[in-house]
């Protein structure tokens, strides 16, 4: 696919940076999607089905679907920004694996943070943790970012303007992640939707920032 | 693969689409392959294992098949006409990830819907609920399919029939999805069955719709 | 990867053959991995937990790991003859999507089949249901490998003793699953190592078949 | 993708290579995401939701994270090593297919041993099954690594340096799990921790073996 992406030889350095973008890819989709297997189906019992008592059974879900909806746009998220940055990549390098891993590696436990922070919702710690992990995760991306976005990698072509674009979404993510955090502590029921000050800060730093 | 899709330099537009296309499609095979962990092994006891005890254990699982077999083959249907769609995409334009990701997000959460509607069979909410959420992602998949098929992705060479065409697929769902909420709420057990009525609306609109 | 596979201009026909092929990779490694979610963790209690306690729980789990490898290996084999029919195609058909979406449905309920006759080990209904399955599974294959070493897909450099040589596998491999069934019916516990009877069958095929 | 990667005709050997690439790559990374579903969210009851409880809980689970990032950065060192190995691929052939599909089941069945090492951590048995079972995967990788950098697949470029330097990799890995082995049956819970051994392994064999 991408064999001749970088000058080189077919299947040598083009095709492994391929297969490092494929096996991310991978995980993103396997993380999202496990999601949903952590909102069991309700235990309803006999002579209480009417539709009422699905739909009171079905509003105690509410939690859990707010959590799957927040985690899937959380981590459909940062593979958007990891789309983005290694869409300029144009050279392999080995010292990309480790830190693209840590990085998937918070990716794949979301869905545990998620349940826990759904199964008791509003309370500091699942919040909190939440919410730390979103940092945590958003800190390890930006790691991977600036590799990938740096010359070594990127190539020649990229310019310092469209560098420090990919770069600001990924330090947006993290000062919302941070916000939500500090909210998560004080008012934890106010800690997921914190979450949502991530494109306030995103444009605060696209104002800030230096223009190409 | 992509990379000389729309004339662009390597790694660029057109292998941000491959990439896209790649997530949807593990997405929407994790979807279609988890559907099966929502069946348990059902549980006998001892004194009880002889070749009728199973049968009639396994009697009790029809329902549980019988969802998975619709969702199965529901997801597979979406996942075609997506396959159909964005075969003719010739142009990547990063307004496509988050109408793409929406509909992904309700395709990763038909398992927990199929369970749902299986577990409590024939009952008026699990029943509308289900065929309600495969309306959604009918709607949700109409948008990014007239975002693949209009000129500024499709490039020139796409045909109004064509469009059209690929178009009146993903309505057509959304017609037997709406047909099956309908009576769903009159008639719980046959709710899923309306789902069956999709390639008659798709054979309807061929017939009414403009041709090439 | 595979725009230029027919001579058609890129992201055509060979690209929508080369999804199919990718969707279909992806329901295998599914399915061939999920069925480890299956085998649960034995549960010891306190005071139990001598090296002794620990070899006597996992010698009760022999089934599951029996199952675990029979149904890795059994759907490995389907994937290696997918792998092997669909190298010979050269021209994309709609009509196989719905063929090969009825095969991928199949392995998709594997694990479910896996588990149920592990958990009950031995016993005429689940081995037989696992057997059967099985040969439903090989049937769906032959159907899609018929389609696919056919001249309207394969194109004209297939030579008659190749097609023979590609199908006979899936030939053998339902003759196999035959076997076991008929074997399970009769004597419960040698269901499952008849499939072995597989290679012998292929063998057998090989020899009386055609040569080219 | 790699259609022309060995000179050969479009969709004939480089694909067929790049479909086994393709396909180990998914049951690496499902195996990988599954990791997460085998820690369950703690079950804490009502007027017991101070800080404290939230905190002792998660405590509890401690080992089971220890496990899931053990496993993580191991199968994720795999994965890095076939990529490694792969990367030098230039022929495709047949007898890659069983011992790599052999090498996966090992992989696939690493969520099993990690729940178990987790769930009963320090004590013996758990251990030494995951530090033996880590050993067996080693060497079927091992031996796929052999046959890949061989002349055969890997192509007369292949240096018999690049060759030594892909393969003490794997040996390395071997050794790092047999020290964890020894160390699990006389100090159980040290058997993880000497995995970390692995680096050591490699750098010895990279002093000791023959140079480029």
């Amino acid at each position: 696919m991408a064999d001749d992406m970088s000058g080189h030889p077919p299947s040598g350095p083009g095709h492994a940076l391929e297969r490092l973008i494929f096996f991310s890819d991978a995980v993103f989709a396997i993380a999202i999607t496990l999601l949903v297997i952590e909102i069991h189906v309700p235990e309803l019992h006999d002579g209480h089905f009417s539709d009422l008592d699905f739909i009171a059974e079905l509003a105690q879900l509410t939690p859990n679907f707010i959590g799957f909806f927040t985690s899937f746009f959380v981590i459909g998220a940062f593979w958007a920004g990891h789309h983005r940055a290694f869409d300029c990549a144009r050279h392999w390098n080995p010292r990309l694996i480790w830190p693209n891993l840590m990085m998937l590696s918070a990716i794949a436990a979301m869905p545990f943070f998620t349940a826990f922070s759904s199964k008791y919702y509003g309370h500091r710690v699942p919040v909190a943790l939440y919410c730390s992990w979103l940092l945590l995760t958003a800190l390890l991306n930006i790691r991977v970012v600036a590799l990938v976005t740096a010359p070594a990698i990127a190539g020649e072509e990229m310019t310092p303007a469209r560098r420090w674009a990919i770069r600001q979404r990924g330090i947006g993510v993290a000062l919302g992640a941070a916000t939500a955090v500090v909210v998560s502590l004080f008012a934890p029921p106010f800690g997921q939707p914190a979450i949502m000050s991530i494109p306030f800060w995103m444009l605060l730093l696209r104002r800030i920032g230096p223009r190409g």
